[in-house]
């Protein structure tokens, strides 16, 4: 291997595998990540096994050739260059040399043939998305995963595709048993349906440090993986083998109260809240009236809060308990300036929406109060 | 207690106190800020007994009262506060209202009774400082001290009274043995010389927060203790009870070896070495010759670096090892664009100091190399 590359264009690339390689892995291949150059440019990839990541870097390639290095240490070196400009060569016993100025390291690498291949992929359907749209799927929906659940389901993201009056949508759900999140966005192409769609925690939090601008995603859809697909970049991962609970079921379908808020006014009384509730099982006291909310917090392990809200009501009063982590989170995930909250009794679940945005909808479960 | 404040005003001071009080401590009132409300403002204090800060602020008192709080928790309370104003009150069970907009939270207290009375403080001398020239001293010498070592007086900054041709000069000096740091500054007034004047760490962690602002500070020294104090604010702490060493005895007297180095170029050159040397016994190679300096490290941990660097070089050539973490640190504390490395041999202390900068200096010692 002997190229030149951007100092800028080989960092970029290497912050992306960052978040794909395993450093705590007992194979110490996976904290590495994996350089091919050939005509063209240098090809970086990275991989857990699970997540995988493939980047096209522009570079001045005079002799191919491919070695797999330490993810970290290389990226920590490329940052730290004196010079613009970073040549590549392999050198004896795996190694690689990084010159740049008058700066020449040499760090120890793995050979290539020992980097695990990725699994072949058979495509059954493809899709077209927006980048951003994706993005805010991930960003509605990844909070409300549950974490290590015995229910196994329940530890990803479930996809599927559902019709709505505009046509066909992906539909993104997440649940934990306390709250559900659910998102959607238009595509164009094929969706390929298959029972279980789990997309597990740690592609999405990849997806979310990757889907950075606006540019369409190719999503294609293979068995037990799908792969995200755009001009210079490829992102798979293996699918969670769960299954995701009958979510349906638990969708409210009309509340006798309904409540519209003003966002940001109600997530920072939530803040203020949190500081003094450290305890999760604790209820907040939630009392809707006409034209008001009162939320309270008696005896908490830290002081006392009580504040007023101006609300609008339909329906008749009434108090509801909710944890206020689990509210505050659905708050954060919401679009828009104004929100409702619908339910049935004060034991009911809670539908929580954006105001006029029908994309997302959030479900809380309230709390008995003492 | 019943008094309105700026939030602004009241955060700043809160701040303040964040590192001073101890939130380990077995006694909870030292995790406490102590509220004075009284004609003319409110005053915070803050001590773990071994350092102490006090703060006046601004506040519109209606009822004098005191009490102390919890200084986190009413920290994180008043960041969070929605309207500029803050009323605080003081309630029953020593319990204090805060009040803001439409939000009311009471927190659990503690009887000002209870909170710990400050030691009396017996002035035998006052100098003044300039507020930035203070900091100057802490910061070039604080990095140098020890770490719990076993030689109780290496851990704190010694301070002393020196004269120069300029005339009397305010001295502080760390050193673990491994490299020192000395830096001086002018002052007016009397400087009570005792033999032991050792600043703890953590009076040097609570000044580098402290000291913002070039305002001029008094300094009051007192048996076993310092007192700071500029318009409302004073900052007090407990000496060290420990024996500085002769330091003198090691500063080199005059160097066969001197060369002039960039302060960066260096400097970015040892932030490069420090990604591949995790082992900090591991002496780095500094081969100076004429104009020209190579540093390399081969078969680290995490790699082999090479690099060179113009110098100027007055006498012969040499090859020095030295631990690259110190060094990157005494060159983090120079001052100037230039710096110059002075020893009498391969294994003598190293003389560093900012061209022209007669204010520090600095030694490091050299390691053998392999």
């Amino acid at each position: 291997m002997d190229l030149y590359i951007d100092r800028e264009e080989l960092g970029r690339g290497l912050a992306r595998v960052q978040s794909v390689v395993e450093r705590r892995s007992t194979q110490q291949v996976l904290s590495h990540v994996l350089l091919v150059a050939r005509e063209g440019g240098l090809r970086v990839t990275a991989t857990d096994t699970e997540v995988a990541f493939i980047g096209d870097l522009a570079a001045n390639v005079s002799k191919p050739g491919q070695l797999a290095v330490d993810a970290a240490n290389l990226f920590q070196v490329v940052r730290s260059l004196p010079d613009p400009t970073v040549q590549l060569v392999g050198a004896a016993g795996n190694r690689l040399e990084v010159r740049s100025g008058r700066a020449a390291f040499k760090l120890p690498g793995i050979a290539a043939e020992e980097y695990p291949p990725l699994p072949a992929f058979d495509v059954t359907g493809t899709a077209i998305l927006a980048g951003a749209e994706l993005r805010r799927l991930v960003e509605q929906t990844s909070f409300a995963v549950a974490t290590d659940d015995v229910r196994y389901g329940l530890n990803g993201v479930h996809m599927e595709q559902v019709t709505t009056p505009d046509g066909a949508r992906l539909r993104m759900v997440a649940t934990d048993g306390h709250r559900l999140a659910s998102a959607e966005c238009a595509f164009d192409g094929t969706f390929a349906v298959s029972p279980r769609m789990l997309v597990p925690r740690k592609a999405l939090t990849v997806l979310r440090k990757l889907l950075e601008g606006d540019e369409s995603i190719e999503v294609a859809f293979g068995t037990g993986a799908i792969r995200l697909a755009r001009p210079g970049q490829m992102f798979w991962f293996r699918l969670l083998d769960g299954e995701f609970p009958d979510y349906r079921a638990v969708v409210p379908a009309e509340g006798q109260h309904r409540v519209i808020l003003d966002r940001e006014a109600i997530s920072a009384v939530l803040r203020r809240v949190a500081i003094l509730v450290q305890d999760r099982a604790r209820a907040v006291r939630f009392a809707f009236s006409e034209g008001e909310l009162e939320v309270d917090v008696a005896n908490a392990d830290r002081g006392e809060i009580r504040e007023t809200l101006p609300v609008e009501l339909e329906g008749k009063p009434l108090t509801v308990g909710f944890n206020a982590r689990y509210l505050g989170e659905v708050l954060g995930a919401v679009r828009g300036d104004r929100v409702s909250f619908e339910l049935a009794h004060p034991l009911a679940p809670c539908l929580v929406k954006g105001l006029g945005d029908d994309r997302a909808f959030f479900i809380v479960m309230p709390m008995r109060l003492d």
